[in-house]
């Protein structure tokens, strides 16, 4: 494996998403996927996960015209994993419609044996006992970081803790940091996390921006302020595909170029976000994303 | 006057505050008061009011002893205006218990002769009616200001609109920008906001940061991230306060000493939250606030 490889597990699914500008019924979706599609932009990145043979061919063939192998995706006969939700007029808040599991339901990861050498692993949000067994295969990853939801901190407890002992980053956004710590505060609940294990936390607060934290430093990028958010499906998995994907390139891990790799998640979260599913993700090219990172320095810039 | 002084005219409170860190009984508030406190730190104020002979004759004195000329602040027999609220575990929400307009329910602003020729004018939030009359009453001032509530959003419609197209600049949270636009957009908020009348339009978004927007020109402060928010109140009059201050003394405005002038808001905002009343506000000296500057300027320093 290349020494700027990204291997990602995670959901893929087919979405039924409303929102104040439309409806889109059957639309790909999922972290792996959205992860992937942001991720590829800067590297090579290596699918784990399932589908069904409704998943539609042409985002496969999509990934794999830009850099992402799919060997461990794994496409069965069945269902993919179906998730339906509508959003508010106020777009930052959503119900979720239902859950059909499919095939996810039996989701047992197993690595093709040449992605046991990767360097970069993302755990996206899934079980913390399937992160945990992917993450067991690898045989020495230089680079882990993970993603949890509510869900897996209510109910899959000792196991997420046990994650969280074994990664280097932990990407959650701000009503996770709460139900993690019990924090409403930023500061306090940080230290709470960073207590558990992972040296790097980054909270992302949606169009309020994220924080990165380590070891008592902290560094803030807002978020792009997208004029017309269509749909915010997606949008945290790309903020973390492109925070990685810059991350795995740079070859050289610390503070420093964290601090730049937040940015570009930031990019490509606002990028996701213009667009149902990841039709917008499919569009965005180098002078796109370089004019939103200009752009989110200018946002802070005292010149 | 002096070409750095600043006029305020805004309520003058005695408040009953209960948070998840404590409560406190007659504690002196109001928009004007915690505004002259932040604003004092940069510049002389000269305040209009009014306050009943309950109010603390020890605020004045320490008010005046700032730099805060209080001769426009009249003190009447009867009561001072009264606000009674109650924040929640997630300090961000509040619920107002009671208001008790007191002598502010017959407030009829009138300026000394000497407060006549002030160069800035910061209409805090009261009605727009008394904000327009103390307005005309100032010869020719270079800079006005003003905030606003949703109350007057809904009931003052009309005279709000015509003050809004008198002032350089309006200073308003993320939900009065929906309540006065309909608008859950940031940027389409702000276009209409300024299509209203004015040039500078400041987003205060509580710990989320603030914005500030001038012809398509966009910049962003981050809040300083407390580690113990003990009381919220008065948190958006100190930012008003000690970014107006700021401007008042750098003799030039434009949008790069507005930038500036952003973020000394959000260390007085900061600031004021870390203890009930203004009583954090009364310790501040030069070192904390310029410490809480360059932290600022730090938070999102690719350096």
């Amino acid at each position: 494996m290349k020494k700027d490889t990204v291997l990602v597990v995670g959901s893929v699914a087919i979405d039924d998403v409303e929102t104040p500008f439309g409806k889109r019924v059957g639309a790909v979706g999922g972290s792996a996927i959205y992860f992937s599609m942001a991720c590829s932009f800067f590297t090579k990145v290596c699918v784990v996960g399932i589908a069904g043979t409704d998943f539609p061919r042409d985002t496969i063939h999509a990934l794999n015209e830009r850099n992402v192998d799919t060997k461990g995706l794994v496409i069965q006969e069945g269902k993919t994993f179906r998730w339906g939700g509508k959003y508010h007029d106020n777009i930052n808040f959503r119900d979720t419609l239902y859950t059909e599991l499919g095939l996810f339901e039996k989701f047992d990861p197993k690595l093709p044996e040449e992605y046991r050498t990767v360097p970069f692993v993302f755990l996206a949000n899934i079980q913390p006992s399937l992160q945990l067994k992917v993450l067991n295969e690898v045989a020495s990853p230089r680079f882990v970081a993970c993603d949890t939801m509510n869900l897996w901190i209510d109910t899959a407890h000792d196991e997420l803790l046990k994650l969280l002992g074994r990664v280097n980053m932990l990407l959650i956004n701000d009503f996770e940091l709460y139900d993690l710590t019990g924090e409403y505060n930023l500061i306090k609940g940080l230290e709470k996390v960073h207590d558990l294990g992972p040296e790097y936390v980054v909270i992302k607060k949606g169009e309020n921006g994220a924080y990165l934290s380590s070891k008592g430093r902290l560094f803030f990028s807002p978020a792009y302020p997208v004029r017309k958010p269509v749909d915010p499906t997606g949008a945290g998995d790309s903020f973390a595909g492109g925070l990685f994907g810059f991350l795995a390139t740079t070859g050289r891990i610390n503070f420093r170029t964290l601090k730049k790799a937040l940015i570009y998640g930031s990019v490509f979260g606002s990028i996701c976000v213009e667009d149902f599913s990841i039709n917008n993700l499919l569009k965005a090219d180098h002078n796109l994303v370089e004019k939103r990172y200009r752009f989110l320095r200018n946002l802070v810039s005292l010149l």
